[in-house]
């Protein structure tokens, strides 16, 4: 079920910047009770984007109320949010004075398997690289040929994830998740200035390291560092945590920090599972 | 005006994986007494993408029939073909046994001035890079942010085209067009192995080259290499050839042998202007 700027509707004009180019962002929001989870970081990021790619981001009140009407009932759901720079079909440059088009869609809570966030994932390495751009980094939008090629290197149902490297073999971040190791004290996560997407739940992480006793580091990782790891996790908005127990050949015992991560999360109401 | 899996209309369905991800390819296609120049040509690079991308490329005779019924006046025009991986819109993961969503439309003829093609135009180097992206490369694929970024640097229209580097300073293609220098009797475009696109109308310059006691070269090329060359001109589908005639602030004469490549297009009914 989706709203079309404002509009019941399935469908877009096949004009849509969106479809031709990639042209315009996108928040993926986990939703109870009929409010979103984490509102003024999706929207913070949403708006960043938009003025990255020098388009004008619907305001914060409009995209709420829209929400609210698609959200009728108190089922856990994911809101979906794309902006599009709007109509203009053919040529790079962008219309002036076209209005940014706006979609909003309501889509079920994924099954994951409940075990998923208790017990642990098995996950891989993608062959497919992440690539350095720092014209794109940063922008949750809608170019996303990169992941949906590494998603579709394994169709093995009991992996869960695939972790994606740059051209240089350092660790960036799963194909829908962001990363985190455990080592010690530390707590660990790839720096992602060059490529990669800021979750909202990497932020969320970094800031509460502090009450569980551990110091957060944003860093370059390297592929070897898995080796000496001693808890992995993966995050995102809505996965919330899965505690990584296998990566190819390598095993993890489940992570007690990893599960206090989650349980702080879980209290704040940042993540739902 | 759009056919979208051979039945009129102009919209699409909220959930197409072309609008979610870019998760799909493209031709840009010229039209003159309803036949499309160069079908071969950009059929198999269609065809090709597909593969790359890992989903069914609608067959050559399919897309040739419901151009056909787009095509219903003699006018020149452009036609522009989309294929998609259809449905599913959350999940980078393709659904297995989802058909591809093929996008026909029909637009004007862009109204370039006819001097561009004759008299030659000026163009710029852009700031934003071309990213080396081996998964990519070669591909016509939905994920054009950077020639969209590219193309928004500038608003003055005196300036027909920009050139685009990669990261390595190296020259590779304009936003929407191929690059061609001519230096004494060698015809010179950039090695496209890392990124941009292999424009149709690129190959078929390459191929004529010899026609014409030019020796053709695909090479890495550097910025500094437009101060020495004798002539310097654009092309692809729709534009033709353009011969460059300002970069910036260095000035090119009218090209002769530029000029005589367009005339043996022209007569092999490969270009319109």
């Amino acid at each position: 079920m989706f709203l079309i700027n404002g509009q019941p509707g399935e469908s877009i004009s096949a004009n849509n910047r969106g479809l031709h180019y990639g042209d315009g962002a996108f928040e993926t929001i986990a939703i109870h009770n009929q409010a979103p989870l984490c509102w003024e970081d999706h929207y913070l990021r949403l708006n960043y984007g938009c003025e990255r790619l020098g388009m004008a981001c619907p305001p914060s009140e409009l995209l709420l109320g829209e929400a609210s009407r698609l959200l009728t009932d108190k089922e856990r759901c994911v809101l979906k949010i794309i902006v599009t720079r709007g109509e203009g079909g053919r040529g790079y440059r962008a219309k002036q004075g076209v209005e940014p088009c706006r979609i909003l869609g309501r889509y079920p809570w994924p099954d994951y398997p409940v075990q998923y966030a208790t017990d642990g994932v098995r996950i891989r390495i993608c062959r497919t690289r992440l690539v350095r751009n720092p014209a794109l980094a940063g922008i949750k939008h809608l170019n996303r040929l990169e992941q949906v090629i590494a998603r579709n290197e394994w169709q093995d149902d009991s992996i869960a994830e695939g972790l994606m490297l740059d051209s240089h073999d350092k660790l960036i971040e799963g194909t829908m998740s962001n990363l985190f190791l455990i080592k010690g004290q530390k707590l660990l996560t790839p720096e992602l200035t060059e490529c990669g997407i800021e979750g909202i739940i990497r932020k969320n992480v970094l800031n509460l390291a502090g009450n569980i006793g551990l110091d957060a580091v944003v860093c370059e990782i390297s592929k070897d560092e898995l080796n000496t790891a001693d808890e992995v996790f993966l995050c995102n908005s809505i996965i919330g945590i899965w505690p990584v127990r296998h990566i190819e050949k390598r095993e993890f015992a489940p992570g007690i920090y990893t599960e206090k991560v989650r349980q702080q999360l879980l209290k704040k109401n940042i993540i739902l599972v």
